[in-house]
């Protein structure tokens, strides 16, 4: 459920870790920086920042929840979007904020408001851009069909709950990514971390991964984690970590690359609730839940799943109440 | 002056503009695209988008003036850095939502959230990265003395309002940016003014000079500009347009560059005003406000320059109270 209006007691940003690179030996060059100025000399010798996370701070004037949740978007996108669903309904962000809780949006290193550095120079490859039928396919919206004169037709599984007629607004969100950075994408998060203190974590596909491998490396201080369809799990499965739910939407099983994803965490999951833990699996079809993509947050059932996480989250964020209540885990797979 | 919480019926942002292009015959990779995930094809040939921009809209539940300010940043920066100072202190957006003026802060296209195209491919140039060193006397922050070693010490300025000892986190907020897309952007800016509709436009520097621009293009919807040290006008002078106030810092007259740009401004001006607009200037220190840099919105007195930016756009969002009081324009005057 959102609420009409929000009260915010601040709203501000940071830009955190990241690391100094000097580049000498290239050529200089004379370019027009301003409309109709006089070309002058660009030389990019000396010393630039690489590196470094962006995150936005939306504080409450009255959270009604302890810790703050992190919002972290997937591959080649940026935090922009859990502001709005691509057809302009409330984002996430907004029913992060009316649910109570202090939200942080980020975007990752080399993406968005991040900035990214030069390559081959500082980055030693090229970044890859994604195609409007790539997504299509790999976020689960639908299949592509060969027309006659070659064209692919972007044809939308039936009862897909993804905003198809807002395909293209969505192909505006899409960044650059590069493949390799992990260790520095991680470094980016190690430093939110650090800066924001006790959290929960709610990160979608890449980010859901790289929420997993944060809950290992910050375990004073993130207290929960919700991946959402998570992508690249590099965690060791049988440390003690916080609890953990992940979320899988429809279709997953007819497409082998997300198939064999979801099987990597399910058996995670296992081993970790083997070894102690409190790791839930919510696949949304098995609760009667079908049709979505692998962006539920902009799916048109999107305030549903939003529910589902907040549920979820605000068990776990109260930690004392929990313990009178009992068995934390046990309590959650009622809501399921 | 800011107030402790603030009150919103919405945060949301929208991608606007841009267009399809379709690339063919470029090479495929396989990469890994998520961690310990198997290699897969990456094929960069098909539909991608290019050259849209986004915005965010921070909506107050009671707004105080009709129009909403739109905030655009430089060339190189991303809207990040309306939100905080880079010391961490709140920024204009804080600062003119707290004057009850709604916002919309932008990055525009090739930058942050908007994303940027391929290149030698969509773009035909490669970015230029800003080194620390030229940031440092281009913004007007100080000079480079060459040590004995050849390298070179940033000393501030005598006066410098500009938080030095947060320097290294400014150069954080830097992106790369190209040269010669001034259509691109402004085409973004069009569509975000028509989405948008009658409004209040402060850009700072690039984003200045886009703004004079964007008046012209505009004029039944934007009301007002405040050009913070424009940068490359492009526009014609003696278009009759809604009324332009132009801010400049300290240290202007000894570079060399930005006395050049500001001249050119002050022509524009004249020639404005001679042709029947209300166009003002406001140089700081003849006001005896000193020590600007280049980025009095992140400056140690970035609240004081806020101050005169809001109560010049108060006097002139309110159009029919203005024809009532009498002479807009010289009302202005008073204020410096």
């Amino acid at each position: 459920m959102t609420t009409p209006t929000i009260t915010l007691r601040a709203i501000e940003s940071v830009y955190l870790g990241g690391q100094s690179v000097w580049l000498n030996g290239l050529p200089t060059s004379f370019q027009r920086t301003a409309m109709g100025a006089p070309a002058r000399e660009v030389d990019p010798n000396g010393e630039h920042t690489v590196g470094q996370i962006y995150a936005q701070h939306y504080a409450l004037a009255e959270p009604r929840h302890p810790f703050p949740v992190l919002l972290w978007h997937g591959g080649g996108m940026t935090g922009g979007h859990w502001e709005s669903t691509p057809d302009g309904r409330p984002g996430w962000l907004w029913r992060f904020l009316s649910a109570g809780f202090d939200v942080w949006v980020s975007d990752a290193p080399e993406r968005g408001r991040a900035s990214w550095a030069m390559y081959p120079q500082v980055y030693t490859q090229e970044p890859i851009f994604r195609t409007k039928d790539e997504a299509w396919k790999s976020f689960r919206i639908g299949r592509l069909e060969e027309q006659p004169n070659g064209a692919m037709r972007r044809e939308p599984f039936p009862g897909q709950r993804f905003p198809v007629g807002a395909f293209d607004a969505f192909a505006k969100q899409w960044v650059p990514r590069w493949t390799g950075h992990e260790s520095m994408t991680l470094a980016g998060y190690d430093a939110l971390i650090r800066h924001v203190g006790p959290c929960l974590v709610v990160g979608h596909s890449q980010g859901g991964g790289f929420a997993v491998a944060a809950a290992q490396r910050h375990p004073n201080h993130v207290q929960a984690v919700v991946a959402i369809e998570p992508s690249g799990l590099q965690a060791d499965a049988q440390a003690r970590v916080c609890p953990h739910l992940a979320i899988w939407g429809d279709y997953v099983e007819a497409d082998p690359t997300w198939n064999q994803a979801r099987q990597r965490v399910l058996e995670h999951w296992q081993t970790a609730n083997a070894n102690g833990n409190k790791f839930d699996i919510c696949d949304l079809p098995s609760i009667s839940i079908n049709g979505n993509s692998h962006f539920p947050m902009a799916d048109n059932n999107s305030d549903a799943i939003a529910d589902i996480v907040i549920r979820w989250l605000a068990q776990r964020s109260h930690p004392h109440q929990s313990l009178i209540k009992g068995d934390q885990h046990h309590e959650t797979q009622e809501i399921f």
